[in-house]
């Protein structure tokens, strides 16, 4: 069935704002904007429910656009419906400092709900936004009081569902069976390099269906037809008991002289094909931007109406909150991200022996799990090892939504795109784990986590080649250099159970960056009572009576070691200061005096000593100090051995320190 | 149909030399050797043509586990067929230095022929080696002469299948009609942490059959059963126009008062647990590592058999190189990775203007592919932006197997996971490309062929917040030091098209590390015609006229920045150095000589510009140097505008080094 010409007059001015956007910047993807206009235009006037003038509603519909490449897209509705998004910033599209940069980004334009670009990050977000749906629900809806009811939608192109990361979340959403979870696939058979034929032939319906999700497919005819989608989102909304995958057949670069080519995706079509375009499509060629009054009074109007839905929801809201003021108040505080008063920290002694900080970490975390109902995630099939399982609170799955462990499975990069998405949902500070050597798995999305100031926590375990016997493949090295370099991440690799401690008080915090928790699988001894200081970064655990002549900075399973060292070293007669130094993001925000008061300037004999790769260590040790750690690969073998091989003894340490800094006195 | 006694005892000596080892480490997974030993029994002795003697012989069927945690049932295998693998390094399973690393080791162990542990890596090489195999058949064979002609075989695990690699692989192997490929899937229903029905629920038949492959199914009562594994083997072997998938239901820890469980998974199964399996099994208590003799003289006949097989291989070939002999000669030249003489290098002039290196890498690629005929690879779907495709040299598609551009999609880990299957299978030098930002999402693989000393090369475009408009999403920041932060490989980030000529001049050399080549996007100027010395890693590139006070050090499109700061550093009388450092690895292995030569000790005003993160450039800049870099997210904007707003101008330099290090002379 055609489109009515006032539909189609409102899909022609999303397409040729953005056709007018990427012209002017010189640069973007025209040819999505052209293809999917429709089908999206259909959603966001029929089904998605939203209001503009409040961006943070917090029973929004959400919308995420996992094909990030087509963000004008999504920056035209945002105008259009009365974000704020103004057509001057859809005119500074691509342009230092504007709201509307090459791929759309979360907390810097309002509206976009993820930051996407990086192919299959939207899809995993998605996902996550829809999990946080399903438990906040199970958790805070009473009967009568639906106040968390939302729908998930997702736009996803041929590039996303090529990425692997994909699959990892289409299994896991299949296996939850989440119901309102809806993915639109605008398969337009074409990627930047070429038409997908030449790569990616796989039956994508079949492929969601042995996922276990509701699947539809809408023919090439019909992929502009908003009566055909509309038909197909309500289907969706109907299925309660799978996501649905709605396969839309599209012409990329719909209308344009490169309609259906790939030369379409990821340039500018250029003045004259613009001009044709604007001519097979019959809009004007004259003025850009062009935006007819009555279109953008109905845009406004849908708008308006998502207002109406707000207001609605809030009168449902006032009456839970009247019911049950005491969940009300935990809800808005989770979503002001406020930490409740008085969490039980346990405390850590002596008398506890040595624990590996993975135990302590687990430990820390059960202690305040009851508190804390915001605390919610999983490992990647990890858990027994990585000791992050709540106990007492239950399995998040079909049929327990109110569970607060999310069995990932062996997919670590889904587990990080899906808490990406909890994160950004609001009401949960989700946390996530597997072994450190995997973060290789999951950086893109710990990247983006970075990028878009996400509060959420990673907690990586077996953090050194100490972890013995499992080897190479397992054993770390490059992890902590490569994190340091990564703006916007506080990576801490604590000492004892009490620098343990001290790293979950900061990180359950109001923050406006990712942590990243590195713990050891080995059993460490605890250091003694004092103030360790994660806070400020570094601190000195161990001084020499008379004035250092000698420094040893170490973090995690090595403080314990240079404490030893630091006898052995005494024993000669050199006076020795041990720093541990937990965190170097946080040492770096110190004064300038504290710096110079745990590492003086005078001290230039200084000695690092991490299990791990050397990069970077000369910021401390200076010109004329010593880095010390593994520039190599590890090596399958009991921790002793492994120790013995790569030289982590007390005695290697104070050798090499003698021997460098006092050769006299070795 | 039960086993023959004869079998049962064969299968049983495999399962219990794994128990047996992992109970003397104390350490590894009895679990999957239980209940894999009876399929993987079959295979080897009724299927896999394989020459203990020669485990390089190169017609031999590849077997890869991609469970590389069951390394026992692969070591215990070796040891019984006779490959170099005793009873002792047995008995020093992942012992340091031993033969047995917990995680299988290829390069390491005679007969293991790719490195695994990180799930979903195996399953990705071996659909590598299934691609080289078919392209080197359709190089070499010629009628009746078929000498490049085996299959690949593969164990994957429940974890292997749930990474998203395995999707990205398990879609290219369909598209591509790899007949000789067999996945043997070892489903037990169990991981790490507990079983499947947790996380993984998905119907893997109908998902392999969603990407085009042939799909069997063996039930649990058959999982230990030879006959119908063979059965299965036969029907995968006459399947020649797809990929075959097995499922084999098998039970983990077959026979252990763990079976079922996944505590069978990953611990040793502990004494008591040791003895009753044997009781169950009927196997003799005592002594441990029990071999029959028959068993043993069996095992060994097999392998024997296999020597037959490549004898009869052998004369094959002999044939083949009377009839073929310029094609035997780069046959073997290829095998034994030797450089053609006399590569038709290009040359580069400043009449050539500036060019992006993307483009000369691009074109300097095409002008010795004609040459290089092993040189065989392609990108993640971004061939017209990273300017890898060797022009005249076809697709690889079904159908055109001789074709040496790879379309892999937008499917970057899988890209690289069978890049190193295509190093691993000889015959080939690899190449693979993309975004140097996607890095990330390739790393796990990367880290592999590190580990393994795999001769292949990454071309990564696009290499900084100059790639300017599509934003931060997209500008790599941390890679370059987290990849020189990465043990065993070697980073590029060339200055000009001379630079990155004498950077595939020594890429292509044999090497023991991957190559990783860091390429603009943007133009960049001739930097002169000159001894470049990438060899040397770093050089000076434009001196003072007396002697440095000033050094500056740059690489890749910083360098020609740092030229025109000197210019109006020098205006202000301080004599400066530019040295350009394209790769740090290289550097660090000259000569103290040379490197004070290029960094003269006594002159301790340096500075470093790159647009990256800054850390670790302390090595070369000293205490008293600076460090001028990115240590925050991109933006997106035109690139004129990002080198304004990051200070990466001559002016800002200059104004920058001159206030630091001459601030009387600013």
């Amino acid at each position: 069935m055609a489109n009515s010409p006032a539909d189609e007059l409102r899909i022609n001015t999303i397409r040729f704002l953005a056709v007018d956007a990427v012209q002017k910047a010189n640069s973007g993807h025209p040819g999505m904007p052209l293809g999917a206009a429709a089908f999206t235009y259909a959603l966001w006037t029929r089904k998605l429910r939203f209001d503009p003038a409040d961006p943070q509603w917090p029973n929004r519909d959400r919308f995420i656009l996992s094909a990030g490449h087509a963000s004008m897209l999504l920056y035209a509705l945002l105008y259009l419906t009365g974000y704020g998004v103004s057509l001057d910033d859809i005119k500074a599209f691509r342009q230092l400092g504007s709201k509307t940069p090459g791929h759309s980004e979360a907390t810097h334009t309002p509206g976009v709900e993820a930051t996407t670009g990086p192919l299959g990050q939207g899809i995993g977000n998605a996902v996550g936004f829809a999990v946080a749906e399903a438990h906040l629900a199970a958790i805070y809806n009473r009967p009568g009081h639906e106040i968390v009811n939302h729908r998930t939608y997702c736009i996803a192109s041929d590039g996303d569902l090529m990425e692997g990361v994909s699959q990892e979340v289409i299994s896991l959403a299949g296996h939850w069976r989440l119901g309102k979870l809806t993915v639109l696939y605008d398969s337009n058979h074409t990627s930047l390099a070429g038409p997908t034929d030449v790569t990616f032939t796989d039956d994508q319906i079949a492929r969601f269906d042995a996922c276990g999700w509701h699947t539809q497919f809408v023919d090439i005819a019909h992929g502009n037809d908003v009566e055909r989608i509309d038909e197909a989102l309500s289907i969706a909304e109907n299925i309660s008991d799978r996501p649905s995958f709605i396969l839309v057949r599209t012409h990329i670069g719909y209308g344009s002289p490169r309609q259906d080519s790939f030369q379409a995706h990821g340039e500018p079509l250029g003045p004259d094909n613009v001009k044709k375009t604007k001519e097979n499509l019959g809009w004007p060629l004259e003025p850009d931007f062009l935006v007819p009054p009555d279109v953008l009074e109905y845009f406004r109007d849908v708008g308006r109406k998502g207002g109406a839905l707000r207001t609605q929801w809030q009168e449902t809201y006032d009456g839970w909150k009247r019911a049950y003021p005491d969940l009300a108040a935990q809800y808005e505080r989770t979503l002001r991200r406020d930490l409740p008063p008085n969490l039980p920290w346990p405390s850590f002694t002596a008398e506890n022996g040595a624990v590996a900080t993975r135990d302590s970490g687990g430990a820390v975390m059960n202690a305040i799990a009851g508190a804390l109902p915001e605390l919610f995630g999983g490992s990647a099939d990890l858990d027994p090892s990585t000791k992050t399982y709540l106990k007492g609170f239950g399995d998040f799955q079909p049929g327990s939504y109110e569970g607060r462990n999310v069995h990932y499975g062996v997919r670590e990069h889904g587990m990080a795109a899906i808490s990406n998405g909890l994160a950004l949902h609001g009401g949960l500070l989700p946390y996530c784990s597997t072994f450190f050597n995997f973060l290789d798995y999951l950086k893109p999305s710990l990247r983006l986590a970075a990028l878009t100031k996400l509060h959420l926590i990673y907690v990586f375990t077996h953090d050194s080649i100490f972890l013995g016997e499992d080897g190479p493949t397992h054993e770390p090295i490059e992890h902590l250099a490569h994190l340091r370099a990564t703006p916007n991440v506080v990576v801490v690799r604590p000492a004892d159970a009490l620098e343990v401690l001290e790293t979950w008080k900061l990180c359950v915090a109001p923050s406006e960056a990712p942590w990243v928790l590195v713990l050891s699988r080995q059993k460490l001894p605890f250091l003694g009572q004092r103030d360790a200081a994660v806070a400020r970064g570094a601190y000195v655990i161990s001084d020499s009576e008379k004035s250092p002549e000698l420094i040893l900075i170490a973090t995690g399973s090595e403080v314990a070691l240079a404490l030893a060292a630091k006898k052995l070293i005494e024993q000669q007669g050199v006076p020795t200061r041990v720093v541990s130094m937990p965190c170097w993001e946080l040492f770096e925000r110190q004064s300038q005096e504290y710096k110079e008061s745990v590492l003086p300037p005078d001290v230039h004999a200084r000695m690092s000593i991490e299990a791990g790769a050397t990069l970077g260590w000369e910021r401390y040790v200076g010109d004329r100090g010593y880095a010390f750690g593994v520039d190599r690969y590890g090596a399958s073998a009991p921790l002793a051995e492994i120790a013995q091989a790569y030289g982590f003894t007390p005695e290697n340490i104070a050798r090499l320190a003698l021997e460098r800094f006092a050769p006299a006195r070795r």
